[in-house]
């Protein structure tokens, strides 16, 4: 067989995606988990729920159900996936490209259009990291898929609601990747009525410590649900993950209190952070910083000396300095934490 | 927003999966799950292993070497999937088209290639279900992705060794789905060599019974898998999975213990049947019968009134009568099944 010739073309040229590392006997503050771990009641569930194990997942429809509850929609308003990873995709399946994004932010709204055949452009954020409103209505002239991240990964910050409306208003099928919504309290869900090319994605990811189970879900409108929903693989999400959902939205206390724990640590971390570093303030679990005068490698590494897994960016194109991103974890990390920074 | 400016052109036309039925306090026979459940040391492994649901998952390329060795192929011909599911959507990625397969057969190949906007054409089976080589290989001339199914869902029979052989001379890449491997023991392994178009995929959701934790893996030759690797999701298999498949295949023994027994069972079974209705010869875990004079329908109602939920297919376009499979489930269902035959 000719690869070449089987092959689409654009195979060859897909960047592939970089997790944070794992470093076994550090703390992992590399990939935005809540350190805090699951609701106890989950694992409970999940204990009971193992032996079921071997039959294909069937509670879709009730997660569902569950999801659009607590997000405060209609059941038709939500799709099921096997993390937001999967609903990029299905969303890139559905509709025409090109699609656009905003550089830096979540690499995968490239990386999955790539793989789907489709160009994806991106636009410079702000020196400050903001949202360049101007230049990103006039890159998507040329687009018709929209990615927008608010908070955004990995700086930290949100994209006013009004920007956000601009973008809203040149009526293109539009994603608001909201992965971090219970740290920031903000949401674009109000302006679902009016815009029916407004696409949410959200994850349990990360408040909820479900990282490992893999399942996020879109908001969007009835018809825009319908389509997306014709490419959704009948058993995607699995049925621990399921099974996992269902308790977690029964025990919403326990996620809550994660979640202010987490800022109120991520407070604490941002000033401890700023006496060496510039740091950028963050409405997520996480904290990005310049390392300067280090470079990313090099503070990579002091924190690995302190047991410590962060997450090294390097340099942004057409940034200034180097850059590491920090996960907030538990309040008992984080006081080690901080006198690891003391020391660095 | 206009949706049909906005979306795909392919994407209403989309016909999505029918999943076997699953009722509350009867007996599934529809999914050709292994009804005994996954091995005792997989349950109490992933019981210890629930408290870590909150990280990402890390442990795709152990999976993956643990995986090979089972296959007794090397880790760079394996890529894991969350689900052979995936590895077709994967597979479909990374190909260019038109695809074909046969029909009756798994209908996710069609369905894949129709959300990834690929054309599919399939070539009908032989009156006795068998594959029709000749028409298969003068419609694969207008085929780039070819999809074998051995042994065959729903018809339960295998491909012979020589008409696969004949296929992959073609040249082009070619799938060849084992998910019932372990039911057959027959393999096209032998031919990776001799054939780098080869493709197989095969599932830990059968014989393994970790349906509901969906993982799947596809042995190819090394560049093959370099390139439908570009398209693999970071963290597509979720780690409860990548823990079960780990200690699953620490306990071998267990799984070739159900295989025996579903295998002895299915030999009954299939006599059993063959009383009353016309069976098809099947090398997996589940049997096809005609159930005329009955409809499928009426079959699948009065099997539901024994408390049995069998998967109804009805007629199959260009075949005579209607269908129903049933799954071969435990010895001790099968002694129920018996006796509920009698009496239908």
């Amino acid at each position: 067989m000719e690869a070449e010739d089987s092959m689409k073309p654009w195979i060859r040229g897909i960047a592939t995606y970089t997790p944070g590392r794992t470093v076994e006997g550090a703390v992992k503050l590399s990939s935005n988990e809540n350190n805090y771990g699951p609701s106890p009641k989950v694992i409970e569930t999940l204990k009971g729920s193992v032996p079921s194990i071997y039959r294909y997942p069937y509670k879709d429809e009730l997660v569902r159900v569950k999801t659009a509850e607590y997000a405060g929609v209609a059941p038709e308003n939500v799709i099921i996936g096997n993390g937001s990873d999967e609903l990029i995709d299905l969303i890139v399946k559905t509709f025409r490209g090109p699609s656009l994004g905003v550089y830096p932010s979540f690499s995968e709204y490239g990386i999955v259009s790539a793989t789907n055949g489709m160009e994806y452009d991106e636009v410079q954020l702000k020196g400050d990291f903001t949202f360049p409103l101007e230049e990103f209505l006039k890159a998507a002239d040329k687009a018709n898929l929209l990615f927008l991240c608010s908070p955004n990964n990995p700086t930290g910050n949100i994209i006013s609601p009004k920007d956000i409306e601009e973008v809203l208003n040149l009526g293109k099928p539009t994603v608001v990747d909201e992965a971090y919504y219970e740290f920031s309290n903000k949401t674009s869900l109000s302006l679902l009525p009016k815009y029916d090319n407004l696409i949410i994605i959200r994850t349990f990811a990360k408040a909820f410590a479900l990282a490992g189970l893999r399942v996020g879900y879109a908001i969007a409108s009835p018809e825009v649900i319908s389509l997306i929903i014709r490419t959704k693989p009948p058993f995607n999400v699995n049925n621990l993950a399921q099974e996992a959902v269902l308790t977690a939205l029964d025990d919403l206390e326990y996620m809550r209190d994660c979640v202010e724990k987490i800022k109120a640590d991520r407070s604490i971390l941002e000033k401890a952070i700023s006496n060496k570093f510039k740091v950028f303030p963050s409405e997520a679990n996480f904290l990005l910083f310049d390392t300067s005068p280090l470079s990313a490698q090099d503070c990579f590494n002091k924190f690995l000396d302190k047991d410590f897994v962060v997450r090294a960016f390097g340099s942004f194109k057409g940034f200034p300095g180097e850059y590491v991103r920090v996960t907030v974890g538990t309040s008992s990390e984080n006081e080690i934490l901080f006198a690891a920074l003391e020391d660095l």
